[in-house]
C-alpha cells in the first residue's frame, strides 16, 4: 500500500486522529517492512533504494517536502516542514531505513520480510530496528499537520540507509548540509525501553570497532592425515589468537585497551543499582544457562559502563554434514569491541592490530581489517526538550520516564552533536528481548501506537514549554 | 562410456596389451570419475549407488563375477575370480568408490567431476583417492584374463562406498562374509608414493577419532551491543576450549592423550632419517610460510609417528560480507585426532569428552559428538607377497621400493588383519601434493599406467615365487 492522505480529514483532536488511523498506520508500516533493504548486501541495493523512495513518499504524504539525496553508498532521505518560522525552534528527527541481514532464515518463525502479528508483536526484520521507530515519527508529524495544519516547531527528518554498515556517508552529508539540518535538538528513536510500560530516555551509548581477522596457512586445504602435525593449522591458530583476548576474569587483555576508559563514579553506579532490574529475568530472556562477563561489575554496568570484545562470526574449513578430514587453508573471525567514553575506535584498531600481530604464531599469515567504527557517547539529559519529552512520555505511558544506558551503538549521535552543535535526545520504543539483529525481530504493537502518541504529545509539550 | 570387452583380443604379452589399451583404460577411468559418489552427502546417494553398479559392471567386463551387496549404508561391491583353484593363494584387493565432498567448488580450476588432464595429471575428485588407484587393479586383473585367460592366484575384489565417512558397514560385512573374502594377503592402493618415481610400500598408518563440538549459549543470536559483555559468547568459549588442546610446544594437552603412544625406537627413527626428504620442498608444497608441530620431532616423525589434534572446520554467527553485530547463539568446530599405535579411538573419545567438559565455561552448553574413528596400524612388510610386490614395483619403476609411513588413516586395514587373519600390503600410487580431500585433487597419468603395470607384474611375480 502506498501511503495516501488519510480520509478522516475531519478528525478533531490528535488522539482521535491517531485512534482513527491506527490500523492504517500499521498497514503502511507493514509495507515499509516488506522491502528487504539490507544495506550490507549489494544484491539488495535496489531494495534499499526502493525503501528510500517509499519513505520519501510517505513523508510527502505526511505534509513535508522530501528529497532523496544520492550518495556514494545508499541514499539519504531528507524531509522538511518549516511552517513554524525562523523564530521557532527546529527539531531534527534521525532514523534509518536499512536493516540487518535476516540470516539465518531457517530460524524465523514467519518470513523476515512478511510482517506477522503474534502475541501483540509485529515480527519482521527492521520492525524495531529501525523502521517501526522511524515511521512512528512520520505518523506523529502527520497527525499534527493533518489535524491542525501546523506544528509548534520546524521539523526536519533525516533518514539514512547505511546505519547497519557503519553510516559511512552520513557524517560527510551532515557536514555538507549543515544549513539544511541545523537544529536545536536531534531526536532519535532507535533503542529500547528499560522494561515494558517503562518509558526511557538514554544517557549513554557504547561505541564500536568492528574487525575481520583472516588467518591463512597452507595455500589450499590439505589432507589432515597426510599433513596434520607438521603444518600450522590456521583454524587452531585463530582459536589461540581469540583465546588471548580475555583473561579468566573476563577482562580484555589487549594491552592499553582500558587506558582511556572513564570509570563510573559511585553516584552513577548507585543510580543504576536503583533501577528495577532483575538479573534472573534478563538471563531467562537470553536463554543462556548462566550469565557471564567482567568480574567486579553488575550486569547493567557490564552492558552500559564497560567495553567488550566479542566474536560475531567464525568460518573455516569444512562445516557441512558429517566428517571431512581437511586441514583448512584459511580461518576467519569477525570480532568487535563495544567501546565506552573516552575510548577511540581508531586507537582500538591500532591496539587490536598490534596485539594480534604479537600473538600470531609463525607459519600463518594474519590480516586484521577494521570494517567500521563509531565513538561511544554519554550525556546527562536535561533542558527544555528533555523536559518536554519526559512530560510527553508520562502522558502516553502514564508513568515517569527512567534514565538508562544502552550497550548498543548509534555512532551518528556523536557526529550530530559535533557537527550541528545540538544536543541529542534518545527516546527508544523497543523492548528487551526484541531480537534486533537476530531472527524473529519484533516490535510491540502497543509501543508502535504509544510511541506515535508520545511523539505527537512531544510536539504539543514543546509548544507548552515555549509559552511562558 | 560403459566398459566393454577390449577389441585387441589378439594382444600377446601383458605389456603389449596394457600399451594397446592405455587410452581406453584412461577413458573408462574418466567415466568412473564423472560419477559424484560423495558418500557424506545424502543428496548424492543415487550417484554413490550408480558408482557401485558401474564398478561391478567393469569388474564383470574384466572377467570376474561381481555382485553389488546392499547394506544399511552405501553398497559394497564384491567380485571373484577363483580359476586358480583351491591349492593356489588368494589375493583380496580392497578399494573404495566413494569420494570426499568437492567443496569449496570455486577453488577448483576445472570442475571436480569433469576429469581434465593438465601437466600430466588427471584432475578430478576421486582421481587418486581412490577411484584411480582402485581402477588400476581392475585393469591389471583384466590384462591377465584377457591375454592369458588365467591368473596365478585367486583374486577377490571388495570395494566399499563409505571409506570417506568411516567405513561403518564394512567390518560387519567382512565378518559376515569371512568365507567369501578369505585371503592370504590383502592388497590396498589408497596412499601415496614417497616421491615421484620412488615406488613405496607402507609400514604404518595413523588412526582417527573425529569429533564435532557444539557450543550453545543464548537461545537465539543476540544484538552484540544490547547483550555483549553480560552473556557468555559461545564462539569465544569455543575458541578458548580449542586453545586448551595444545601447549606452546605443540603437544596435545588432553590428559592421558599420550599414555598409550608407543615411542619409536632409535633404529626406527634412524631409518626414517635416511629417507631422501627435503623439508624445504615439503614446506613449498604446502604453500605455508613456515612448518610447525610438536617440538622434538622431525617433520616425518610428526606425520608418521606422532598423534595430532586438528581443527577441520569452524562455524558460528555471521560469516557473510561486511559487518553484523551479532552475539551468536551457537558455535561449532569439527576436531579430529590422528592416532598412532597403541592409541584407541574409543579411549580418545572418552579423554576428549572429559577434557572439554572440564574446560568448558559456565553459561554455555557444550556437546562433543564422536562422528567416527579408526585404529592406527603398524607392520614391518615382509614375506612372499611383499617380496613379489618389491620385484613388481622395481620392474615397473626401474627403482627399488622404499618402506615409508603414512599420516592418513585407512581404518579397515586393522579390521582386515583382525577378521581375516591375513597381512595387509599397502602399495600406493598417489604422489605428494596430490590434493586428496582438497580442491584440484589429481593423480599422475604416468602413475595410473605404471601402477597398472606394477599390479599386472605383481601377479606374474606371485607365480614366480610360487614356483621353486
Amino acid at each position: 500500500m502506498t501511503p495516501t492522505k488519510p480520509t478522516e480529514t475531519n478528525a478533531q483532536g490528535l488522539d482521535a486522529y491517531l485512534d482513527a488511523n491506527a490500523s492504517r498506520n500499521q498497514d503502511e508500516l507493514f509495507d515499509f517492512l516488506r522491502i528487504p533493504s539490507v544495506s550490507a548486501r549489494s544484491e539488495h541495493n535496489a531494495d534499499t533504494a526502493r525503501a528510500a523512495e517509499w519513505l520519501a513518499e510517505s513523508l510527502r504524504t505526511a505534509g513535508m517536502e522530501a528529497k532523496v539525496h544520492r550518495t556514494e553508498g545508499h541514499p539519504i532521505v531528507v524531509a522538511e516542514w518549516r511552517g513554524a518560522g525562523k523564530g521557532a525552534p527546529t527539531v531534527l528527527v534521525y532514523g534509518h531505513y536499512d536493516v540487518q541481514p535476516a540470516e539465518p532464515l531457517e530460524l524465523w518463525e514467519s518470513p523476515a520480510f512478511e510482517p506477522t502479528i503474534r502475541d501483540g508483536r509485529i515480527y519482521a526484520r527492521g520492525s524495531v530496528d529501525d523502521k517501526g521507530q522511524l515511521y512512528l515519527h512520520v505518523k506523529a508529524i502527520q497527525a499534527h499537520l493533518a489535524t491542525r495544519g501546523t506544528l509548534p516547531c520546524n521539523v526536519v527528518v533525516v533518514a539514512e540507509g547505511e546505519e547497519e554498515v557503519g553510516s559511512e556517508h552520513l557524517p560527510g552529508f551532515v557536514e555538507e548540509h549543515k544549513g539544511l539540518l541545523a537544529a536545536d535538538v536531534v531526536v532519535i528513536s532507535d533503542s529500547a525501553m528499560f522494561a515494558p510500560g517503562s518509558p526511557s530516555i538514554l544517557s549513554s551509548l557504547r561505541g564500536l570497532a568492528y574487525f575481520e581477522i583472516n588467518v591463512t596457512g597452507p595455500a589450499v586445504d590439505l589432507h589432515s592425515g597426510s599433513y596434520g602435525g607438521a603444518v600450522v593449522n590456521p583454524a587452531m591458530a585463530l582459536a589461540r589468537i581469540l583465546a588471548t583476548l580475555h583473561d579468566a576474569d573476563g577482562r580484555v587483555t589487549i594491552p592499553g585497551f582500558y587506558d582511556r576508559v572513564r570509570e563510573w563514579t559511585s553516584v552513577e553506579r548507585d543510580a543504576v543499582k536503583r533501577l528495577p532490574f532483575e538479573e534472573a529475568h534478563f538471563r531467562e530472556e537470553t536463554g543462556a544457562t548462566a550469565l557471564g562477563g567482567e568480574k567486579g561489575y553488575t550486569v547493567l554496568e557490564r552492558l552500559w559502563a564497560r567495553p567488550t570484545c566479542e566474536v560475531n562470526g567464525l568460518l573455516s574449513g569444512y562445516t557441512g554434514e558429517g566428517a571431512k578430514t581437511v586441514l583448512p587453508s584459511k580461518a576467519m573471525a569477525k570480532v568487535s569491541c563495544r567501546l565506552v567514553p573516552d575510548q577511540e575506535p581508531a586507537e582500538i584498531e591500532r591496539l587490536m592490530k598490534a596485539h594480534v600481530e604479537r600473538v600470531a604464531p609463525a607459519g600463518v599469515v594474519v590480516d586484521v581489517k577494521h570494517l567500521h567504527g563509531g565513538r561511544p557517547w554519554r550525556n546527562e539529559p536535561s533542558g527544555r526538550f528533555v523536559d518536554a519529552a519526559r512530560r510527553a512520555l508520562a502522558r502516553a505511558y502514564d508513568k515517569e520516564a527512567v534514565i538508562v544506558g544502552e550497550g548498543g551503538s548509534i555512532p551518528i549521535v556523536g557526529d550530530f552533536e559535533r557537527i550541528l552543535g545540538a544536543p541529542v535526545l534518545l527516546i527508544g520504543f523497543g523492548l528487551p528481548g526484541e531480537n534486533a539483529h537476530a531472527p524473529n525481530e519484533w516490535m510491540s504493537v502497543e509501543n508502535f501506537h504509544k510511541g506515535t502518541q508520545a511523539i505527537t504529545a512531544f510536539y504539543e509539550e514543546i509548544a507548552r514549554s515555549a509559552t511562558p
